[in-house]
């Protein structure tokens, strides 16, 4: 009996890889089937939807993917700076395996079909605010205050979304290092001067880490 | 006698439009001669090329965009934090007057081409070569440190690419502002304190990569 799941994960997974290089519109079903190497005609049993049900699946699996990326980066990070740091490693690292071709898993996605797809629309919306949520808890666990955290975290966001742009028609990653060295000292400013609040060991400790994390 | 120049200006500028706002896979030259009102006869006398050249063009038209919008910004801008505000300001309007479909005039086209199209590539990476000289030259006329302001043109721009990648997924412009009261954040303390020596290739920026990225 055929591996039904297994051919499941792997569309699934070769048509995240496509929707994220060349986007919605250049992948076809087709593509997709190639790509995994799963059977042709298991196609439409496992996804009736066709494409449209394919980018649901990898739309909602580009949510659990930024939320590991910030874990994994997490792990390695002790103050913002470094946190943002590994994060910014992990994503050019993706991009020169992949030879610039592969930056955001939905961001392709979403300035194709946004807003005018409303189906897709909640889906690309929700893996941001994932991010989003996901930033703020380790920004404020190493520090930053809960105000600063949240509008940290869209900067940080929206400078990695930007850089992917930046780095893929330079096919370098130059622009993602710059954008994230002028990110790391906006932080540090952060990290560095606290707004007037209630001290506490977790700031006490971020704060003293900065100089180190900048060197 | 059919004025000539008229189709073929509004035809590029259709183009533009419709690439800016669902990519180059989902435009068809019958779009844009729809949207542009122009002579269907006409369409290969003034783009033998068809849909690459008009992306070409639109391409070409994006580099002037961008020296445009930071040079209006500019002229309302006394220090780089009013520079940041009046961009984004210009940016976010387009973003809510086409009901969050307009955003970068490239950006869509990058995510979906660059860089396995090499003929597009470097035009890509052009129009943010311009847009970061422009940039640069304003950030110093307007007190920031040579050597920051590549730095800053970088976050700058990448921050506003990404910015309208959140603002299109969440129909609204709340990720936009967040990101650029952040990133204000972040010049003001430039501003108010010169930073120690860089700690990246930031002079690169503005001046090497583009050709080491083309070659």
């Amino acid at each position: 009996m055929p591996r039904r799941t297994d051919s499941r994960s792997k569309m699934i997974h070769a048509a995240a890889e496509l929707f994220r290089q060349r986007g919605y519109h250049a992948t076809t079903v087709s593509d997709v089937v190639r790509e995994s190497g799963a059977p042709r005609g298991s196609t439409y049993f496992h996804f009736p939807g066709g494409k449209a049900e394919l980018a649901r699946e990898a739309i909602a699996r580009a949510g659990d993917e930024v939320e590991e990326m910030t874990g994994e980066a997490a792990r390695h990070a002790d103050d913002p700076a470094s946190l943002v740091r590994a994060m910014a490693q992990i994503l050019t690292s993706r991009l020169e395996r992949s030879g610039y071709q592969s930056g955001c898993a939905i961001a392709t996605m979403v300035l194709e079909l946004a807003p005018r797809d409303e189906a897709f629309s909640a889906g690309f919306d929700s893996v941001f605010a994932r991010w989003r949520a996901a930033l703020v808890t380790r920004f404020e666990a190493l520090g930053i205050a809960p105000g600063r955290a949240a509008a940290l975290a869209d900067l940080t966001i929206s400078a990695f979304e930007g850089a992917a742009v930046l780095s893929r028609a330079a096919r370098s990653t130059d622009p993602f290092t710059t954008t994230t060295e002028a990110l790391i000292s906006a932080i540090g400013h952060d990290t560095a001067s606290p707004p007037a609040a209630p001290s506490s060991p977790a700031r006490r400790a971020a704060t003293g880490r900065t100089s180190r994390a900048r060197g």
